[in-house]
């Protein structure tokens, strides 16, 4: 009789129109039929991309895109700026330095978004960065960076701006081509409703121009292939045909939603749980707060961990906690993809509940109340 | 009222109980209850590769699996032999041009199997090759490679054998650990009756030695992080969870039926194949058939691509055409995961008839009977 209550910034819940297509009858992958599939599949990810530049897609998990977005549009030893203020900023770096580039690295505390003056002054200080590697929301510290201005900073330089979107997609409002953003990458287990195994790129033409030049060592993840392929409607390798034939239904869901108005919900559910937040006395760990994922400070007495396991042995409820020194510290609870209202309110009814059994002294019932307030409003 | 036939070396029809684990709620990847699916895969996979060594699992098509044995075992400049004798022997050529490796190539004719004595005097001449990159069946062709002779030469030396077992794992026999195979790449939807979208990599020991020294670069594909995950019961970065749940359906059937039975099976499948072509008047392409796909001359005036192209859109079967220069000359048929032996009757009745429609004058019915003979003896 178990229920599973999905709250983690991905995987995310998957809708039941989705999958029963992920459990669809096989068919090949050089068909008419798939063709069919994925030229649907690229116009929707160009609406959810809000791009008029191809969105590539790869079969791997959204840290492949990021190592592609990488490999495919630099040479060794040139310089790359990552802003780094979390986990996701720090894979930037990592997968940098395995690709011998020299890492102006950006360090900016955890909780904190970037300052894009800083950003500035550096790449002003740096005409030699080639591209500045960032991140839409850092999934670790619930922070939404301001991707419009920093990809502003870019645009006359010879530099691409390369945005982390994997968790943010969808819900954290990002205009890629109108903010002139070169890279987008994403992944399919987040606002893209769907199970984790597919990924994706948009390359903007100054992008597509980086490429050409670019000598790092790729085979599986080579763009200029995948470029090729996605111009015949295909995939270089076996595309990963449930997931497609999910993401074609996803898309749908999406599209008939609205992006804006999927924008302005999620904006509206982040709200509201930062109002509930509040409402329990407890504190919010970032301080530009997403509308993918929301960080909360653990009260003194309650490890996030403890906290977390508990939810999800004894109720179910699978929501993040802390990663590298934030383990025991902070607890995340996101609203994406197909999280809507209803499930708001159940999770912080049980987040109530057990915070009472670990003997978090709070008014019970205070958060959903405020919750109803700002929902129903 | 249409029906699917999927006959193509990959993706292989997808069985039922399979499909409905695809559709399963989505729980998080890092739960209790994911692990033990994971330690469940763990043990399924390794009585599938015939190792006590880990098989790791990656989120990507085969070819991320095959790129993954390059950059893991070696480092630059160091020289490795690849045997080419099609598509997929090529393919190992090009990634390990990619890596700017030093390539010996043993080019063979395509439809041939490689020489082990020509192997072995390879590498004694060229006692610098660190690895042989192979393949047990090679798919364009339709032809099972000596995997056993050719990896008891490494077995002494400082080298390695890869073996590509993407296409013929389950069907073609392969004693991983008895024939002394290092590294053993493989993926999900073809033995394995899955979706595309996950391949598989055994590491032996003496792989182990070699990915401990390795410099390439990598970072998604590091196998070093992938074996300390997988000592966890883990994955580097999210797995694909449905087809891995899914995966876990799937290895329970296979370890059902036996891997004994299924080589067995699938030999006889072969052999019926294989004679019912002759009944038609045709012949193999191959001069080892595997026990996975068997590859079929087209007649004087017949395209395989048309035949390919008609059985599809009229009949709802697809088989493969030809690849590269062989395109149009010869057709292949799949025998691999859930293909059964009333699929072949079907395949091979649907076969007479589309290539009669074509004006290839054949005693109709005569593949069937004799496939009916060979099957039911």
């Amino acid at each position: 009789m178990k229920r599973i209550y999905l709250m983690t910034p991905g995987p995310s819940p998957v809708p039941p129109l989705v999958r029963e297509a992920l459990g669809r009858e096989m068919i090949h992958h050089r068909t008419e039929e798939f063709k069919e599939i994925l030229t649907r599949v690229a116009k929707g990810l160009q609406y959810v991309f809000c791009t008029e530049n191809p969105v590539l897609i790869l079969a791997s998990s959204g840290t492949g895109a990021m190592e592609a977005s990488v490999s495919n549009f630099l040479s060794p030893n040139e310089k790359v700026m990552v802003i780094d203020g979390g986990k996701f900023g720090e894979r930037w770096k990592e997968i940098a330095q395995s690709y011998q580039l020299e890492v102006l690295e950006y360090k900016v505390e955890w909780g904190e978004a970037p300052d894009p003056d800083y950003v500035k002054d550096q790449l002003d200080k740096n005409p030699d960065i080639k591209a500045v590697f960032t991140t839409l929301c850092e999934t670790s510290t619930g922070t939404v960076y301001d991707i419009e201005r920093i990809a502003q900073l870019t645009k006359a330089r010879d530099t691409i701006t390369v945005v982390d979107a994997i968790s943010g997609l969808g819900q954290d409002k990002l205009l890629t081509d109108q903010w002139n953003v070169d890279v987008v990458v994403s992944g399919s287990q987040k606002g893209l409703m769907l199970p984790p195994g597919v990924s994706f790129i948009s390359v903007s033409q100054k992008a597509e121009k980086f490429m050409q030049r670019s000598t790092l060592a790729k085979y599986y993840f080579d763009l200029k292939k995948a470029l090729k392929s996605y111009q015949k409607n295909d995939t270089p390798y076996t595309s990963a045909v449930s997931l497609i034939v999910g993401l074609d239904v996803s898309l749908r869901l999406i599209q008939e939603e609205g992006r804006e108005a999927r924008w302005q919900r999620f904006s509206k559910l982040a709200h509201a749980t930062q109002e509930a937040v509040r409402a329990m006395g407890l504190s919010l760990f970032s301080r530009k707060p997403s509308n993918s994922v929301t960080a909360i400070v653990s009260p003194p007495g309650i490890k996030s961990s403890e906290l977390v396991k508990k939810l999800r042995r004894e109720y179910g409820l699978s929501i993040a906690g802390g990663q590298a020194e934030y383990k025991d510290k902070i607890f995340r609870i996101a609203h994406m993809g197909w999280i809507n209202e209803q499930d708001m309110i159940v999770c912080f009814s049980l987040l109530e509940k057990v915070m009472k059994e670990l003997g978090y002294t709070s008014n019970v019932g205070a958060s959903t109340q405020r919750l109803g307030e700002v929902l129903y409003a």
